[in-house]
């Protein structure tokens, strides 16, 4: 069977009309603040608008058809893809961001929802276009949560279905409606958390423009702030530590919050996954802390504060920053190099490896040494209290093996461009896992500005690797997807 | 059923009177050069003597037992221990290296092949105390061979007897007979291409002395050197390819060598394993010759023999130097850090992942995005024209995810002892790699003197647990191993 393209480009069309109709939701805000790029906003929303409309009128016909895998995975790869490119016409129009090279990386970071930047003067933006810029981590966090609730599991896609699908209703008859009605409710959820925040924020003293960018960023675990300083800014506890909640619970699966918010404490905590990333920010927050308190002359709360924020900003791929995590000591840096490499959870808005597939390898090692010593036993990991499929463990296998491939062949290229060592590897990972800042000359008080442009695209392929689980993008390059069989 | 500790001990003591043995060898070299040392050399040696056979008296009626598997995890990992804490003795009794934990961190890291030293000054310590640091490579490279190719096999542990103990004549029926059969032929391949190097490197010039010590420690891939400038000392373009040529065979899996010294081409290229060891090494070796080229003044000549040096020095986990590969460019840099992660063949002397591994691993990760388009297809990895079961393909994850793991607890721990990013990185992948040199304040023309102590012991877990492939070390510390069950 061919590939439907009639039926993919009708699908994109309509995804960039839905960013047009974004951007225009810029207009008012320019408006207001009256920054003078609402002529840069309205054509690029008014260009999104109408090619948008020309790809979905002219395979309108091709609606009908049945969206099959290989369409699903080409709509969700070039649908992050196209979306990055008109996104960034408000950055070019505005002159925001001349460079095509910049505004994409930009952009890409946006949708990706990692929050590497490459402005070094945050504030000198106009204050309309810093919202669409807020906006798009929202999108890409909102398109996410679509992605891994409704569409991987109708098609079957990935391995983390197990996980993530035990969804309120979610079961194999009847599966499709449900789905629908589970985002549905998600999408309740991460709208009602983001404004939630808002108001917390509002009410603690910061200005509503700041306080509904910084609600949009958090919720997507996306990290771009309205400040050089980031969260740094702002210096009242209280703030930070609203930060630190909201982070971690866009970190949370999503279906997870929806049974807290329903009292089932039970499932809550019933769940391996949220159990062990909950322990696992805490306990290491608290160990740094003391660390950080041990090198720094603040108080134990400032350094409790300082560390648990920067552990929960790292684990949940936010990125915010209210303290420069490569400073503290070489150890702190190393830990938190590593701390990259986890990711939140299944069904969260985070990037990265999330915290499942650490559990299922882990579990899987300390198996294999059982394994050794009673060799004809038969011992599956078990994970929620349910053995888990071999399939299921290959595939974390293989996604773990191409992860840490693309994290060494992303390093080498950014070295041969000319980088040190610890930039090289800091940034392929912060750009690979989606969470902003890295370490070396890309880590939390730099940005990623001085990287040469074939960097920045290498950059830019790698968040959009990292925020589609490696699978869903890496399968169009594969001789196989094309064939006809 | 109880592990039977006195067998173990009886065997231990066994081992022990050998090394004793082996000591008492470097007598007439020290006698030779009269160096004084003679009077520490024979009491180590009686020392060991003495001891290994009250040991192996004491539980002499325990020898009949039957040996199971858990003693041999038991008498392994003891048994490289043990060696170890004696064979410090000649170290210490003779002032070469005055502290004990400085002595085990040398005496471990010449049993495991690995090669890192703490010695500043290798040309000031007396030749008959060299010879000892020499041949306590060449006993760990002997060891490792009757470890793959005689015992895990026997006991069936570990997932890589598929494919080492394709060795001549190893079949179901007669197991134990044909394998001491083997292991005598694989130990002459190794004493011969020992005295072959030794008589190439004389032939070229080399004094008699320091090729015996080279030979010794290139075909266990340890890496020590009696000089201190390494292999850099010798500017001879011929003894430098001879270096790579035999650092390349003790590389490769013995079987291979064997067929390949009976003439059966075939079998020797028919193997997976060998071809891409042989074609990865030759072409990063070109291709970084290239690059060394590029940013040197030498010739081209020179540049491919540095790289190709380096490159068969690090992924065959030998360790010997030629050149600085850290202070060529930011890239090379990078590209060595992560070639160390390599290792050469199973069934080879060489430490570290191993080629087998990676292979198993790539292959199932490409069939993994085979098996996202096609979900009800059975896709096995293949290896070696055959289907390589789960079980096998689990214990490499098992083992790739542990190795991992137990790299980034290591520079954790090194970072928190003090050491800045690329230090501690470097140090624990060269140990935990059985390599010697690293990146950072251990990189190839440093030492590891600078370690503070517990980094040292660290440090030497790592090349244990390395060279001993993980499971058989971890094993010991699993609860159910210590189980009556």
């Amino acid at each position: 069977m061919r590939i439907n393209l009639r039926l993919v480009v009708s699908i994109l069309g309509l995804l960039i009309m839905l960013n047009g109709v974004f951007m225009l939701l810029c207009l008012p805000v320019s408006l207001y603040y009256n920054d003078n790029d609402w002529p840069a906003i309205s054509v690029s929303g008014l260009i999104a608008l109408v090619v948008g409309f020309m790809g979905w009128m002219s395979f309108r016909n091709s609606q009908d058809d049945p969206l099959r895998k290989r369409e699903g995975y080409l709509i969700v790869t070039l649908g992050w893809v196209s979306m990055s490119l008109f996104g960034t016409l408000p950055y070019i129009f505005s002159g925001a961001i001349p460079s095509f090279t910049d505004a994409f990386f930009e952009t890409l970071s946006g949708f990706s929802t990692t929050g590497a930047s490459i402005l070094t003067e945050v504030e000198s933006v106009n204050r309309g276009i810093l919202f669409w810029r807020s906006l798009t981590q929202w999108i890409g966090g909102m398109g996410i949560i679509v992605l891994t609730v409704a569409i991987l599991p109708l098609f079957g896609i990935g391995g983390m279905q197990l996980f993530v699908a035990e969804a309120p209703g979610i079961t194999p008859d009847k599966l499709k409606p449900r789905i629908t009605d589970t985002a549905k409710r998600l999408w309740l959820i991460y709208i009602g958390l983001t404004g939630l925040e808002m108001i917390l924020l509002k009410l603690r003293g910061m200005s509503f423009y700041d306080a509904i960018n910084h609600s949009l960023t958090t919720m997507a675990t996306g990290g771009f702030s309205t400040k050089n300083a980031s969260i740094a800014a702002y210096q009242d506890p209280v703030i930070q530590y609203i930060f630190i909640i909201f982070m971690f619970l866009a970190g949370t699966n999503f279906t997870i919050t929806y049974f807290g918010l329903h009292g089932q404490i039970k499932k809550v905590w019933g769940n391996e996954e949220f159990r062990t990333y909950f322990k696992f920010t805490l306990g290491i927050g608290i160990i740094l802390s003391i660390l950080v308190f041990r090198v720094s002359d603040e108080s134990f709360e400032k350094s409790f504060r300082d560390a648990l924020f920067q552990v929960v900003s790292i684990v949940t791929t936010t990125g915010y920053v209210t303290a420069d995590y490569t400073s503290w000591t070489p150890l702190l840096k190393v830990v938190f190099f590593m701390l990259m490499f986890i990711g939140a959870s299944a069904g969260s808005t985070a990037g990265g490896v999330k915290v499942v597939r650490h559990l299922i390898l882990l579990k899987n090692s300390f198996l294999e040494l059982k394994r050794q010593v009673h060799p004809f036993a038969l011992l599956p990991v078990r994970f929620n209290n349910k053995a888990v499929p071999s399939e299921i463990t290959f595939n974390i296998l293989a996604f773990m093996i191409i992860y840490l491939m693309i994290f060494v062949a992303g390093s080498i290229i950014m070295a041969a461009l000319g980088m040190d060592f610890e930039t090289s590897v800091g940034s392929v990972i912060t750009c690979l896992g989606n969470i902003g800042p890295g370490i070396g000359e890309v880590g939390p008080v730099d940005n990623f500005s001085k990287i040469p442009p074939f960097g920045k695209w290498i950059l830019s392929f790698l968040m959009l690797l990292g925020r589609l689980e490696l699978f869903t993008v890496l399968i169009l390059f594969a001789p196989h997807f094309w064939s006809r069989a």
